[in-house]
């Protein structure tokens, strides 16, 4: 089982960044985080972060066949990007959206999720944890799949 | 550290009810796994269920001295119940919101949750697991705090 | 075959209350005009009326297994319970909603339902009888999914 | 007494047209239940069916002086005719709106209805036995008023 | 000359929730507070506190027969409740509402209240104040009628 | 010097509807006043009512090549007809909206008319008298144009 | 019989400011073709122009005991000033309000009039000739009160 | 292999109406270049304009068993007519909803087609051409169809 | 302690002005009212009236260094002025806003309040009454202050 | 004559891709089909796909001095891109927006094309044929102009 | 060269009031530098501030034959204030909109202006540099024509 | 001190694109222009141009380190860019947007800015000048912070 990660734009700059909303963690220790976690849980990672709508459009077509489900903090594409919606719906894997912050605290237009409706589940607002907890639904998803 | 896990209104009928959106697990059987999780995440858990929202806030107000934490599935009270954003507000407690199906890809009417902008964090969509998901989710942010 | 008749808030107050818009029939008439129209019908019926939401919902999980279908008349619930929409959902029973005026010319916000869009089908306007023609619709429904 | 029925536009197609919204009963067959219906009642029923607006409007104006009250199915006007609104008030009758489908289960443009704010009741749900239901209420409604 | 006054859902926890929003006072100082002020204001009050919508919407139609007119904050259900709404225009009773905090300077939500448009008057922002300035409007308004 | 007079929908109902919005004025007594005034203002007038938005566009088309301008009180079409919009669009002639009532006083769907973006101007509220100073100021605009 | 016209804001400017859209004539010929229509219909006019929605507001307050209706064309102020609509209100004179251009095919804020809803009638698009037809309504309208 | 063109209203101006818009062709002139275009795709087509809602309406219900297919330019009914869409539903018939201008570039209310939403699609903005290449696309998914 | 009184436009015209909503009340008998309250309280107060935005404007400003507070009644600015509420702010004076009728009964453009949002409290629907209140509300504001 | 065809994001997809809306033909056969149509029309054409908005904007203006029109199916980036939109009236070049699905069956969010209104015309829902129905289209027009 | 400057409503109360917003910089102090920056750029500037719309409006329409162009910071009336940018339309100067704050900061109702869409530009949030900027830009702007 | 300007998508077709709208200068001219102020103002400048969102976002975080602020015409991403938004909060500098046209003027869409909520400041409708303004502003920013 192959889960790929996908950072959305400027989470590059976590730890640097607004740390009063998203903490002082850096990328760099989230994916070495989310490594052990899934080492725990059983299955292989692999990151990929870029600030373009159109990469990340690339990188979820490419996990087609490479990957089993993938694991998206959209960043800000989460709230205008039909792209990134439909490139989940084309790959037919089953993507699991996280928030660092709870953005239901936060303003409007970050209030509208164009992955929410496309995605398996959707954790928000428990910090770095949850990659973690977005991570663990989705591999008790696939190994339910698989065992059912 | 305690726990108390609240269903809002029909979770009650849970296993009985449309099993194409909510699944086939009984709310007994809910509440078993989720000890079981407790168990493993070294914390107790208590339950409580209503169709009132009224019974509903006084769960809330009366934990307050009770316990470190809440798991809410506040169900239909999601989309209209001010009065228990109020009293998670007035409780002070950390308060994770749970949600069985992904509300994401229902109603327009079930977009928007008055809980959410209060909660600590919010799950959604992972089935049953969402209450693991978000039980975890809060025993990690309790023990981060006891730890800081 | 057996029918619940439930009416919701303030209708206890029937006949005592603004009587331009609900007329003056008391709820204890309409009840013994029910049961008359029941009898023509071939049919029996039972009444609960609540002030709460919570208890709504509850009488409506109840009848699941007593009873072959509801004439309910939700009151001021119709505009605001997602609740009471989902014990319906939930109870699989044939639902008939009534009202006793004809709610499209009161208020703006009277003219949403949140029962309309799971009930069976819709009487409103033709005062106490209302509840009549609902039970008919009902039974008529209910005697037709037999004869099928 | 008289009272006079009024099928919108594409009611004619009704059996031949999408059964799986409006069934498989036509015109023809529900007029004649309708007669028998009337019988039953003690009231006398006419019949018109338009595709035209503005001929609606008329056989409204026209039947000031010929019908006690209307059942209408005023279809796809309902939604998008103030013209037929105004006959109604212009008319003076007592109209009862009638409707095959729940339409508060279809489209949001079918949510408003121009006609309910004039009528004095509305049915909507319950298949052809909605034109039954509403035929009764108005027959009811005028027997009340006479002997009042 | 007699008073209820309602203390809607949550008020139970004033002075030990939100001090910033609504004052150290609790509702039980609350209470002797009006106590003094209806004794300098000549009248009789009486309380009642309930976290339930449908608990308020009968102790409002109790009033009727008992009481000469009631003060009211109905906290998170101003902005909700139509039973509310219903249940005092049912009453026929003089209704004054009042809020601690000043509700128009709070969230959107917050801004429409389903009470105002049948209360007598309304008072907000003045602390625990309110509560006196409205019993006062209250009673100022019941001598006039009687004198009038 | 030609004017089409036309009139909308159910105005063939005036002094027979609503009176008190209307007045008790038929419309023979108006086409009568208005060839009154015709004359008085040395012009002729020519009358067409019709209920059909179809037979009203089509009687603007033919008015292109035998009259100088149009006097219309499209009654219900006002707010509903983009079809006679382009009519007049395509007629290239003069059009004066009038309404006897006063429209800006009435329900708020009847506050959007599609007609008065193409019209020259626009007379409301003045009862029959409406239609008298339409035809004015048409003829003074014609009169304007012929002049300079 | 006596009238008051006011002219409102920017009024002052016609003739110099923007021809496309309002003509090339002045306000001072405006009062000049006024009072020659006033004695043609043999009444009396007065005139007041102001910039200030005050002094406009004062202006229509003074007129309640020295004129019996007033010709107001509110200029930006129709779509701003409740103050002039309560003013009118205050006033209990008939209020005809004009306006030289056709409003209704301008920008979108200019389509809303808090005058419209409190006047007797309203004269808009007939450039200058807006104001006589205005004031030939008004005069219509007392000299059938007087008769009537 | 048989289609049907329909002209909704005002169509039957086209030449001699807002040339800027809608070009310098006639219908008839169109209707010509249809019957060439038929030929040149082995099919046949027959024609029909009405200004008439409801005369559409039937003439698309009796296509229904005389044509294969229905090409309509609802002209003002495309942002109207419910009744139309209706009918096209009804009529089981696939219809390609064709403009002479670019709607997209028009008023707001011009960009909401009733029509669109159960069209096979769509073709707007390329003059008189896009009947040509409506009824092509139209033709070929016939053809498709029979060969599939 | 000097309290300023603002009465904003068209409550000059208290008392001949739609008593119906207003009370036959004069400005000159409420303000007699204000200064005997102000004795009970021991206080003073001062009265300003004006129909003009800019002076009323003008008046907060001043009562900055001569004032302790201010009881305010908009009118019609209420709904309206960002200029009053901008001359609150600046003032940093306790306002309070006042209302003689119940604002949220009326109009839907009554509903909205620039003032509310900056204000100390709000008191509305309770007649003249509503003065005597929010000048106690604000006397005892000022109290609790210096006692505190 | 040379044509541009840009192909949006996740386009590269086709053929892979949700079938049942997209159908089963992949970009490469598109390409091929596109240009046979070419050559029976007598122009040439080249292709470009991007998931990249900026790309897409990048070779739009790169085709100013090399194409002579551009059929573009922006894909998703139809509902969310204004610098497509500029890029395209930047370019001056006639552009044909074309859609395999029909656009107007599907969610509300992408009813609103940003691109429509710079377009010449618009194709939508004829499957893979849209894009020869465009192509058609667009050199029929280019053809127009050269002949005119 | 001459420049008027006006300054709108509460802008005399700069320096004293919410200096967290405005700083703490008075409107002589203002006026000064601007006086100072005019010498630098060779031009010459004149200084009006009132708080009244009206006088506003007419010192613009004053400014029409003695300015050659008009730096505004219209205040709270940028947001309500149709009369204003009516009077610059209507005065044919070039008008620069400056704002102390950035505006798009702060409450909704400030996001909106009404001088913006007449303005030749807009500079906010420099602080008091706001005014040099906007000064210096319709300088360059008026230099500019001059020299073309 | 050290500046990054940035241009955003289409500024590089500046001079060769709608010359009404953006002028006839080219981006070279610009970038020369800006260079020129910078010596002027005692700064040092440098320049980005990008069609694509993500390069704009990478190119803020770049700056971080390397300059003392931005100015940025944000273009066609003005209007739908949260990630440019999130990338300008997360890099701390204070950034100026510039617009050469007054987007005030233009389209709906173009009203709305992500940019300005988190901006310094705003300059818009200049022409180039905007980005000379904007500079200027800036750079007495930073002139004042060091200085304070």
């Amino acid at each position: 089982m192959k889960i790929l990660i996908i950072h959305g734009p400027n989470l590059n700059m976590l730890g640097k960044r607004e740390p009063d909303i998203y903490g002082a963690t850096t990328l760099v220790e989230i994916n070495a985080a989310l490594t052990a976690k899934a080492i725990e849980l059983g299955t292989n990672v692999a990151f990929f972060q870029s600030n373009s709508e159109g990469e990340i459009v690339s990188s979820i077509q490419d996990a087609m066949s490479k990957f089993d489900g993938i694991v998206i903090n959209p960043g800000a594409y989460t709230h205008t990007s039909v792209a990134i919606r439909d490139a989940i719906l084309s790959s037919g894997l089953p993507v699991v959206e996280v928030h660092i912050s709870n953005i239901y605290k936060r303003e409007d237009f970050r209030q509208k999720s164009f992955v929410s409706g496309v995605a398996l589940g959707v954790v928000s607002g428990f910090g770095v944890n949850s990659y973690m907890l977005g991570l663990s639904g989705l591999v008790d998803h696939l190994n339910d799949i698989e065992n059912s």
